[in-house]
C-alpha cells in the first residue's frame, strides 16, 4: 500500500480527459501537488493510504478552473465605471488608475482577487496588469498556477515604466525571474494593437520569439477597437494586424476575439493560435458576441474568461460558463450549440490548452497539477442531477465549491478560505477602495 | 414609544419607491406582516421599540424579489430535457409529467421550489402550474405571496381534469376557495394560443370578466409558436389573437412577449397589459432576446422571471437580474441599455406591478406586506461597493441573501432557511427524482 497526500473520495469525478471518462463512484489520489490516479474509489482506497482523505459528500470532483482572462488588480476599481462602452470604460478608468496603481495596490488588489477566485473554483489564470511579479506573488501565495507578462503600451502606462526601453528591458528579466517559479508561466502581454503600433508590435513579435514566451494579447474586442485598427492600418483587422507583425503564432492567445470575419478564423486556425472567450465583459460593455462555435469547428483552442472585475464585474466563471452556453444557444437559434460537455471543457481543459497550460492543468490525469475542486449537489437549485455536465453549467455557482485544491493544497475548505494573513489584506484593500471612494473624481461608497 | 415586531437596522435601505429614495444608515420597521416606515437608523430606534433588532451588518436592506413566471413543482424535471428548443422540450417533458405529476409531487416539487426561491432572496412569485391549490399550499407555508391560476389546454393536460367542462369548473371554485386566502391572488393560467383555440380563448375571457380574474399566459415566446400561431389563427401574431379574442386587457400578464413587431408593442401598450421577461430561459431554448428596453418606452409594465427549474434550469433572480442586463445592452450596442437600477426594479417594484401585486409587494413603502431581504456586502465578488444598484445587477448571487422576510416571517435567517417540516418534503423529493431516474425513458441518475 502506497502512502499519499489527500484522497479525495465519495463523489462523481469528472476527469475532464479527452475522453471525459468519469467514475459515478470515484475518487483521486494526489501527491507532491500531483495527480497520481483517478478510478474507482473502492480500488483506490484499496491500494493507497492517504494522509487525509476528504470526502465529497456524494458531490461532483472536477478540475480546478482556468480563467483565461483577467486584470486581477482591478477588484479595487469593482464597480467604478458603470455603462460605458470598452473606450468609455478605458479612459473613465484612467485617472483612478493614475492614482492608485503602484506595486502595492496591486498586490491588495491581486491577492483579494485570488482569494475570491479560490473561493469560486479557480485554480489557475492568465493575467494581464501593471506589476506582474505582484500578481504572481498573490496567485502563488495561495499555490495557483498563472500566465502572466509584462504589459505593453504606447502611452507612458500607469506602472514607473515610463520610456519604452524600460518596458522592453523589463520584460526579459521578468521571464528571466520568473521562468523557473513553480506554477508560474511568463509572457509578454502587449495590451492591443490600437494601443501600439506596427513598429512596436514587430519589435515585441521578435521578442517573444528570441525569449520563446507565448504572447496574450487583447484582439478584436470591440466595434470602437476595430474602427481604430482599420484607420491605423490601412483598413485591416486586428488580426491581420498580428499575422503581418509577426505575434499571430502557436504560442498567441487573443483574448476575446468577438469581430471575427471568417478569413480571421482561418487566420487564426492556420497560426494555431488561441480564443479566450469573455462573455460577462463582452456583452456588458456591448462588444457583441464572439463566433465561439465557429471557432472551435474550424480547430481553433477556446478558453473561457472572466475578464477583470472592473469590467466584469466578478470574477465568477460559473456565471461565464452558464452565459456562454446561453449566448451561443440564442445566437445560432439553435439550444445546445455549444453542449454543457463542451462548456465545462471550455473552463478547464480546452481553457487551460488555450492558455498554454495544457500540458500542466485542466484535467484530472496522472502527472499534471493537483488542481482539484468539489462541487456539493446538495444545493436545493442543484436536484436532482440527471446530467452533471448541464448540473455545472446552467445550475452550480461559485456557492456550491465546497473544497479547492490548488497545486495539492487544501486552499478551501468546507467553502472557507484558508490562507493565514488574509484578514490584514483584506483589511488595507477596504481602505484603499475607502480612499478611492472618498477622491470627488472617483464616485460614492455606497454602502 | 411603539412596540413593533422585528427592526432591520444596520444596512443601506433600498426603498425601490418611486422616487429610488434610499437610506445610507437606516432601518425598516415591520409591524403585523406589514411594513409601517423606513428611515434613517437613528431615528426609527430612538421611536420604535422592537421584539427582536435585526442586524443588516452593513448589508443592503431590500424588498424581496418578485418573481414573475414560474413553473414552481418542475424543479422535479430540473434538466431532465437538455439542448433543445421549446416545442421538442414540450415534447420530451410530457412523458415525465404524464407518469410523474399528481397533488403529491406538485406539493412536493413547489415546496422545494419555494425553499430555493427563499434562499435566494424571493418572497413572491407568480405561478402555472397543475393542481394550482398545492403550489399555493407551498408558498403559503413560506408565507410566500402568490399569483396561481388553472392551467387551460385543449388537450387532456397532465391533471385529472381530462375533459374541458371539468376545466371550466375548477376554475370558479379555485378562485372562490383562494380568493380570501391572504398572500393568495387567483388568476386564469391559459397555456397560450398555440394550445388552445380561438373559441377557448374566447371562453376564457368572459370568464375572466366575469370572475374579475387576472390571467397569466405564455405569449410571443418562440419562433416556433409563432409559426403554429401564423398557421392556426389565419397570419395573426399571438398579440393579436389574444386582442381579438378578448383577452389582451389591463389585467393579463404576457409571460416572455419575446418575438413583438412594433405594432405587437402598440397593442400590449394601449390594452395596459404587461409583460414577463424570461432571459434564463430565453437564451437556452434558443427562443430569442425579448424587446425589454421597447416595451418600457412604450409604457408596458415589464416585470422578470426565472421561468420553470425545468427550461431555467435554476430559480435565481439575481442571475436573471445580471442578464437581462447585459442582453439589453449587447443587443442594442449601449452599455447600460437596462440601467441597474431599473434592473432591479424590474426584480422587485415593477414585476410587481406587472404582476398584479404592486399594491401588496416590490417596494419597502408604509402599508405593504413586509417582504423584505438583507443582502450581504461582505463576500470578496461585492467589494469594493462604489454603487449599490451595479453591485446587486452585476456582483450580488443567492449566496449573498443573509436574512428573508416574508409577510413579516423570518423565513431565511443568516442563510438558513427556517420551515419546519421542510427536511421530510426533501427526502420525498429526492425519492420521486430516483423514480423518475430509473425509469428507463427519463434518463440516468448522475450523481
Amino acid at each position: 500500500m502506497t502512502r499519499v497526500d489527500p484522497l479525495i473520495t465519495g463523489g462523481h469525478v469528472l476527469t475532464m480527459d479527452e475522453a471525459f471518462t468519469d467514475f459515478a463512484d470515484g475518487a483521486v489520489v494526489i501527491r507532491d501537488g500531483k495527480i497520481i490516479q483517478c478510478g474507482a474509489a473502492g480500488y483506490l482506497a484499496a491500494r493507497y493510504q492517504a494522509d487525509e482523505t476528504i470526502d465529497a459528500d456524494g458531490g461532483i470532483i472536477m478540475p480546478g478552473l482556468v480563467n483565461g482572462h483577467c486584470h486581477a488588480a482591478m477588484t479595487l476599481f469593482r464597480g467604478y465605471a458603470e455603462n460605458v462602452t470598452l473606450d468609455a470604460f478605458l479612459e473613465k478608468l484612467s485617472h483612478a488608475e493614475t492614482n492608485y496603481v503602484s506595486p502595492e495596490t496591486v498586490y491588495i488588489g491581486a491577492a483579494v482577487a485570488c482569494a475570491e477566485m479560490a473561493l469560486g473554483g479557480i485554480t489557475s489564470f492568465v493575467d494581464m496588469y501593471w506589476y506582474p511579479d505582484e500578481t504572481v506573488r498573490a496567485a502563488r501565495g495561495l499555490h495557483m498556477s498563472i500566465v502572466a507578462g509584462p504589459v505593453f503600451v504606447a502611452f507612458p502606462g500607469y506602472d514607473d515604466l515610463a520610456e519604452w526601453s524600460m518596458r522592453t528591458g523589463f520584460a526579459p528579466a521578468f521571464a528571466e525571474r520568473q521562468r523557473d517559479a513553480a506554477g508560474v508561466f511568463p509572457a509578454l502581454a502587449p495590451h492591443g494593437c490600437y494601443t501600439l503600433d506596427e513598429e512596436k508590435l514587430t519589435e515585441l513579435a521578435g521578442m517573444a520569439e528570441a525569449l520563446d514566451l507565448p504572447v496574450h494579447i487583447h484582439a478584436s474586442e470591440a466595434p470602437s477597437e476595430m474602427q481604430l485598427v482599420r484607420d491605423g492600418y490601412g483598413g485591416a483587422t486586428p488580426i491581420e494586424v498580428l499575422d503581418r507583425t509577426g505575434l499571430l503564432h502557436r504560442n498567441c492567445q487573443l483574448a476575446h476575439g468577438v469581430h471575427l470575419s471568417d478569413s480571421d478564423i482561418d487566420l487564426i486556425a492556420k497560426a494555431g493560435a488561441s480564443v479566450i472567450h469573455n462573455p460577462q465583459s463582452n456583452t456588458k460593455l456591448a462588444s457583441g458576441i464572439a463566433r465561439v462555435c465557429d471557432l472551435m469547428k474550424a480547430g481553433v483552442p477556446v478558453g473561457l474568461g472572466t475578464d477583470g472585475p472592473s469590467s466584469g464585474n466578478d470574477l465568477d466563471m460559473w456565471k461565464a460558463m452558464r452565459l456562454a452556453a446561453n449566448l451561443q444557444s440564442v445566437n445560432s437559434g439553435k439550444p445546445g450549440a455549444l453542449s454543457d460537455r463542451d462548456t465545462v471543457a471550455l473552463a478547464t481543459r480546452f481553457g487551460a490548452k488555450a492558455a498554454g497550460m495544457g500540458e500542466h492543468t485542466g484535467s484530472l490525469e496522472p502527472g499534471k497539477n493537483a488542481d482539484v475542486i468539489v462541487v456539493s449537489t446538495k444545493g436545493l437549485h442543484m436536484r436532482p442531477v440527471f446530467n452533471p455536465y448541464a448540473a455545472l453549467v446552467y445550475s452550480a455557482g461559485r456557492d456550491d465549491v465546497a473544497h479547492v485544491f490548488a497545486s495539492g493544497r487544501h486552499i478551501v475548505k468546507d467553502r472557507v478560505l484558508a490562507w493565514e494573513g488574509f484578514d490584514a489584506v483584506l483589511d488595507q484593500f477596504d481602505c484603499i477602495a475607502k480612499a478611492i471612494a472618498l477622491d470627488q473624481k472617483v464616485g460614492q461608497f455606497g454602502v
